[in-house]
C-alpha cells in the first residue's frame, strides 16, 4: 500500500509499504481521510518531537521510518482475535492514544497522563497511508450524518472539548480566545457547544479573523490595531472575560490573556510554549486568577461525534483543502506553513 | 486610648489618641489580643503597601496617620444604631474585610475580589489599640471553648483554609508545602482539617521545620540538604504530591513547588512574589498542571472558628510570644523581622 513515511526533519518519503497484519485486540482501518495537523509539521520541519528518540515502552518504535497520521476515518476492513462490537464495512473514527492500561492514570480513566503514553501516527504507524492497524479500545463508529471528512476532524474537535473541560467553563461564561488557527477555530465552536455566554477572539491575521467571525464570533479583535482588554472590558461591563484559552502559546499570547481577563478568571494554555513565560504572579494573585495547562484529551471523542451529529458543531468552513497521498509535502505540510492565512484543515484521501 | 499609629516607613508610634465613636451599623470592640501579620511588617519596613496612597474610595483614608492591626479579638463594648444579635459583653473576633456590597462580585458573595475593598488595619483604624470600632457585618462570635489567645489567630487561620479553598484540594490528596513560616504553618494544619492524606513540608529553617514536624506534618525536608522532589516521589510510590502551596512566593519556591508536584497536580500560590516568575510552561503543559493563587480569605472566618472550638486546629504551639502595645516595634516587629526561626505568632495585649 501506499504511505507517507518519516525518516527524519525534512524527509517524508511517500513509498509502497507492506499492509498491515492484524493481531488480537486489533482493527484494520481503510483510510476515507486524514488531516494534517500542525503536530505533523513539527514533526517534519524539527522532529523527532512527539515521535520518541528511544524505543517506546509500549510500542518499540523510535525515530521512524514511522507513518504519520492521526487524525482519521475510515472503514473497518479486518477484525482481529478478541475484539467485540466492531464489524467489518462500519465507519469509525479512532482515538490514537496508546496506553498502557494499568498505571495510577489509567486506572483513573485519565490515559493521557499514562506514564507510557504513546499516539498512533507518531509512536505506532499511522494513517498518511491507505491502511491502518489499531488498538480496538480507540475505534469510535460514526453515525451516518457525520460524513467521513466530518470523522476526520474529530480529533482536533476532542482536542477543544478537552481545553475546555480543563479550563474549567462553566455555561455564561465569556470567553477570550487568544488565536484563530486551527486550535483557536475548535476551541471557539467548542466553547459554544458548552454554552459559553460571548466568545471574543484575538487574532493579527485577518482572514483568520473572518473565518472566527464567520464561524460564530461575537466580536473579533486584530491586537496589532485595538488594545484588546479595553475593547472585551467594554463590552462586558469592566469585568473582562471570565476565561481565556491561550491557543497560540509565547510571551505575547500569554500576555494578552492576562489583560483580556478579570478577576477569578481562568486562562486555559493550550498552545505548547516552548521556552519558560514570564509570568506577574502579584497581579495574578490578587485577582486569584487561575493558569490551567491542556495538552490532548482522554475520552472527548464521543462528545465531538454527538456535537457533530446534530450540527451544534460545524467543521465545513474549516476544512479548506482536500489533497492526495502523493501531495502530503508539496500540497500539505508546506502550502499550511507557508500560507497560514488560506487554510485551517486540510484533509488528504490516501 | 493607648494605639499604635503608622505614619510613614519605619515610623510607627505608640500615642494616645481619642477613643472611636460609634456610628450607625458599627460595633465597639474593647481588644484582648491583636496578632502580629507580615503584612503589618511589610508597612514598616516599605509601606505604604496595602495603606493605600490616594484616598480610599469606601474609608477616605490614605497614607496614615493610621492604627494597624487586623488579627484580633475582644469583646463588643458598644453597639451602634440598627445592629441586631450583637449585644455588650460577647466576646468576638472580626473579618477586616471592608467592601461595597453592590459591585459584581460582592453580589456573588466574593467580597476578597470587590473592586473597592479596604481592610481595618490598612485602610480603616486597626487593633493595636485599646479599642476599635467596625462595621457590625465582618463581627463573628466567639465560642466558649475558643480563648482570646485563639481568637486572635482566626485571621491567619482564615487565610489557610481559604487557600484550601482555591486549591481545589480534594480529601486523601497528598500535599507539599513550601515555607513553613505563619502561612506554611497554618496551611499545614488547615489542610489536615480538610482531610488531606499526607502533608510534607519543605523548609530550610530547622526551628521551623521542627514546628511543622510537632504540629502534624508528615514529613519534613531541607531542600538545601535533600532533593524534595526525590524524597516526596520515594514516599507516595512515584506520584509526588497532588497539591503544592508555595507560601513563600519567589523562584526558588515556585521552582520546588513544581518539582515536589505530579501530573495534573494544582500549586497554590498563596505566598506574594513581587517580581515575575519564569515559568516552565512545557513542563507543566505535558502534565496538564494548574497555577492557582489565594491572597486572602472571604467567608472562611466561621470555619476557622469550628476547628478551633473542638480542636481539630490546635495553635498554641503557633503562638510564640506575648507583648504589651508600647513593645510592638521592638519586641513584635523587629524580634519578627530578626528572629524568624524563634516565632511563629506574636501577640499584641494592648
Amino acid at each position: 500500500m501506499k504511505a507517507a513515511v518519516w525518516y527524519g526533519k525534512e524527509d517524508v518519503r511517500i513509498e509502497d509499504v507492506p499492509v498491515p497484519g492484524v493481531g488480537a485486540g486489533q482493527v484494520k482501518v481503510k483510510i476515507a481521510a486524514c488531516g494534517v495537523c500542525g503536530s505533523d509539521l513539527h514533526e517534519y520541519y524539527s522532529g523527532p518531537f512527539v515521535i520518541p528518540s528511544r524505543p517506546h515502552p509500549l510500542t518499540g518504535r523510535s525515530c521512524g521510518p514511522l507513518i504519520l497520521g492521526h487524525e482519521f476515518s475510515g472503514e473497518v476492513t479486518e477484525v482481529g482475535e478478541g475484539v467485540q462490537g466492531l464489524a467489518v464495512g462500519e465507519r469509525v473514527t479512532v482515538n490514537p492514544l496508546i496506553y498502557c492500561g494499568r498505571c495510577h492514570y489509567c486506572l483513573k480513566g485519565e490515559h493521557i497522563m499514562c506514564t507510557k503514553l504513546g499516539t498512533v501516527g507518531f509512536a505506532w504507524d499511522g494513517a498518511f497511508a491507505e491502511h491502518v492497524v489499531v488498538p480496538s479500545y480507540g475505534v469510535l463508529k460514526l453515525p451516518d450524518t457525520v460524513t467521513d471528512e466530518m470523522g476526520a476532524t474529530i480529533e482536533p474537535l476532542a482536542v477543544a472539548i478537552h481545553a475546555v473541560n480543563r479550563s474549567g467553563m462553566k455555561t455564561g461564561d465569556n470567553v477570550a480566545i487568544i488565536g484563530a488557527g486551527p486550535i483557536g477555530l475548535f476551541v471557539l465552536q467548542a466553547c459554544k457547544a458548552a454554552g459559553a455566554g460571548h466568545v471574543y477572539v484575538v487574532e493579527p491575521m485577518k482572514a483568520r479573523l473572518d473565518t472566527a467571525a464567520r464561524t460564530g464570533a461575537h466580536a473579533v479583535f486584530d491586537p496589532t490595531a485595538v488594545d484588546a482588554g479595553k475593547e472585551i472590558a467594554g463590552l462586558t461591563g469592566g469585568l473582562r472575560a471570565d476565561i481565556a484559552f491561550d491557543c497560540v502559546g509565547n510571551q505575547a499570547s500569554f500576555d494578552t490573556a492576562v489583560k483580556v481577563t478579570g478577576r477569578r478568571a481562568k486562562i486555559c494554555v493550550v498552545g505548547l510554549a516552548l521556552k519558560p513565560i514570564q509570568v506577574p504572579f502579584i497581579r495574578l494573585w490578587g485577582h486569584e486568577k487561575q493558569i490551567r495547562f491542556s495538552s490532548g484529551y482522554q475520552d472527548e471523542f464521543s462528545t465531538a461525534i454527538a456535537y457533530l451529529e446534530d450540527g451544534r458543531v460545524r467543521v465545513d468552513d474549516l476544512i479548506t483543502g482536500h489533497i492526495s497521498l502523493d501531495d502530503l509535502v508539496e500540497h500539505g505540510i508546506k502550502e499550511l506553513k507557508e500560507h497560514p492565512d488560506k487554510h485551517v484543515k486540510i484533509l488528504v484521501h490516501p
